[in-house]
């Protein structure tokens, strides 16, 4: 069953920046708002799409009258060249980035200056704090609020990425046989990704086998693949910078009776989100949507992290779909729903989709099949 | 030509902590020489170091007096489990861990906690202030300076990892052919890793052609190989947890002149420095022994990186063999010594190897062929 005839299509027409130019228009007003000078962008997923450069290294400056600058070294002269928003000033440097922001904000009479305070070590905060004016000023999450709606070609990319992962995994069924690693499964699905378009996976491909499935964020090993044992995939691809993220559970030979119960279980608490998800819901009751089908079946304690997260230029990014989450969902925001429910020792079931948040429902972006548990 | 017969072998016998209670021991030296109760260790690798866990969220706090102990959350529990040093306590845990360690060491009545600067963003240090006692005192690299001399096991993966870089190279040789992509190249060469018993790529490989060689950090992308197009590799595998980090510049057809004069160049400017390269050596000095080959020839501002970094558990670590590097070089680190030179729009070399060093001079850990410029 294909996820779209599952959900009403996303509702209303979204109006999210699309452009780095709007973007940096956007964080502009609340600049001026917080009567800053300037607002210093040092996370590089941020400067991706405030600037247009996917390279990494480099620090971009927002000034509150536009002049806008960018600073990185030698290895990405070329490469800032062809990908920057002209309109930004660029310079290359070989001192340190953020002394040379100091000097370029001090020698331009700036007073107060604006940082994400998750974007700044305590180190570089003191050095700075040293050498004052400008003075540093704390601000919390606005590029992470920009970046929580997609505009139409992130939408896109996202898609796209999602596309690729549903081929892959189809392709990658062919290669689950008893005595393959997880390491090869792996290492032959993250090809698979590349040869369908993907500029890489989008995290460390997640491949684990019969006990192992019941570790969360198993890393792949020498395991060797056994009947019975179930198979949890993890994975994503990247698109055009933008991320999508998988995870199907599948068993080679028939498995242990409990591992087909858990996997129903796991499946109606996916659908039940999926079917409950709209905009205007709080993180913690979307999360709550899959969460009290699993305690109701006594598996409440073994359902140990949040329904799901935001997706875009990066893997995990705001809104949080979880107990403890602050955020509200919104059409055009991007997520994953994926509640999973681990036996230790035994194994675990997680089934993982994207969806884009609408207005009356979600429309999933991943498609690839779960809707039994699938045994070769 | 082996890198072995080039250099005598390393000298000395090297004496490094080699368990994670050892190095727990060497640093609970300096946090009671500090007047310290406690140091909080919060990154990765650094906690990999010093208690044996691999996985990827956790916060260690070693104690003055001791009684160390590890927070981490559900994903965790298995792994932690079979994974940590049995001397330290360890906590699952729901909150935010650096609360939760707030509060335990707050319980014990410590009064002064000890951090790395670099380890805490402005936004978790603003948070703990907030919340004092205990105070935070910040402490400057005193992990990253325990790391930089390997123990004899730490050595035993690096070579292992250099091993499966250096036959993975050699196979890789047999795909590179007019038509396929950097993408596509990219790929399988990781798959190849994984084939030779890596536990992934050390780093996001590295492939560019051409004129794309000349951008220290490309990308893969789908640019196609076209004859004459130079060929560049830069990767690494992960063993046991250690890395390798080893570029090649081969070429597919006869290339421009120009690229064979700039790879004789680069090659004697690296023989240059692996023949000169020795314990007691200040960074800045390792790095002008390649350089000044460089510069006599006029390609000075086209060698605009280091000549090198220190590699383990990361890729990138101390010291930095670099100008403006404060390290000084001692028997059992383990090094890259890679010049480059790279002309815009023309194409770039770099050859790398990995390097441990001796008090008379370095052995070569890869040997991979470089010695004349591969023309397929």
């Amino acid at each position: 069953m294909a996820g779209g005839t599952l959900t009403p299509p996303a509702g209303t027409e979204v109006r999210a920046p699309a452009t780095p130019a709007e973007r940096r228009a956007a964080l502009r007003e609340r600049i001026e708002a917080a009567d800053l000078d300037a607002l210093v962008v040092l996370d590089l997923a941020d400067i991706r799409y405030l600037s247009g450069f996917t390279g990494s290294a480099g620090l971009l400056v927002l000034l509150a009258d536009g002049a806008d600058a960018f600073f990185t070294d030698f290895r990405y002269q070329t490469q800032v060249a062809a990908e920057l928003d002209p309109a930004i000033d660029v310079r290359i440097e070989s001192e340190s980035l953020l002394k040379i922001c100091h000097g370029f904000l001090a020698g331009r009479g700036a007073s107060r200056v604006g940082f994400e305070r998750e974007q700044l070590t305590y180190r570089a905060w003191s050095e700075w704090a040293e050498r004052e004016p400008p003075a540093l000023v704390p601000v919390e999450e606005w590029i992470e609020d920009l970046r929580m709606v997609k505009s139409a070609p992130e939408i896109a990319a996202i898609r796209k990425a999602c596309g690729i992962a549903d081929e892959t995994f189809e392709r990658i069924l062919e290669e689950v046989r008893p005595g393959v690693t997880e390491r090869e499964l792996a290492a032959r699905l993250e090809l698979e990704l590349a040869a369908r378009g993907a500029e890489g996976a989008s995290f460390e491909t997640i491949v684990a086998f019969g006990e192992r499935s019941a570790l969360p964020h198993a890393r792949p090993g020498p395991r060797e693949l056994r009947p019975g044992d179930v198979v949890l995939f993890d994975f994503g691809a990247v698109a055009d910078g933008y991320v999508s993220d998988m995870t199907r559970t599948i068993a080679c030979g028939e498995p242990a009776a409990q591992m087909r119960e858990v996997y129903t279980l796991v499946l109606n608490a996916q659908l039940a989100a999926i079917r409950g998800i709209r905009a205007g819901m709080a993180g913690p009751e979307a999360d709550r949507l899959a969460r009290e089908v699993i305690e109701a079946a006594g598996h409440g304690p073994r359902f140990g992290h949040s329904l799901g997260h935001g997706i875009g230029l990066e893997v995990h990014e705001a809104p949080r779909l979880g107990r403890k989450s602050a955020d509200r969902l919104a059409a055009g925001m991007t997520v994953t729903i994926e509640p999973g429910v681990y036996l230790e020792g035994v194994g675990g079931v997680r089934i993982e989709d994207d969806a884009l948040i609408g207005e009356t429902g979600i429309e999933l972006l991943t498609s690839a099949p779960k809707d039994q548990l699938i045994v070769l």
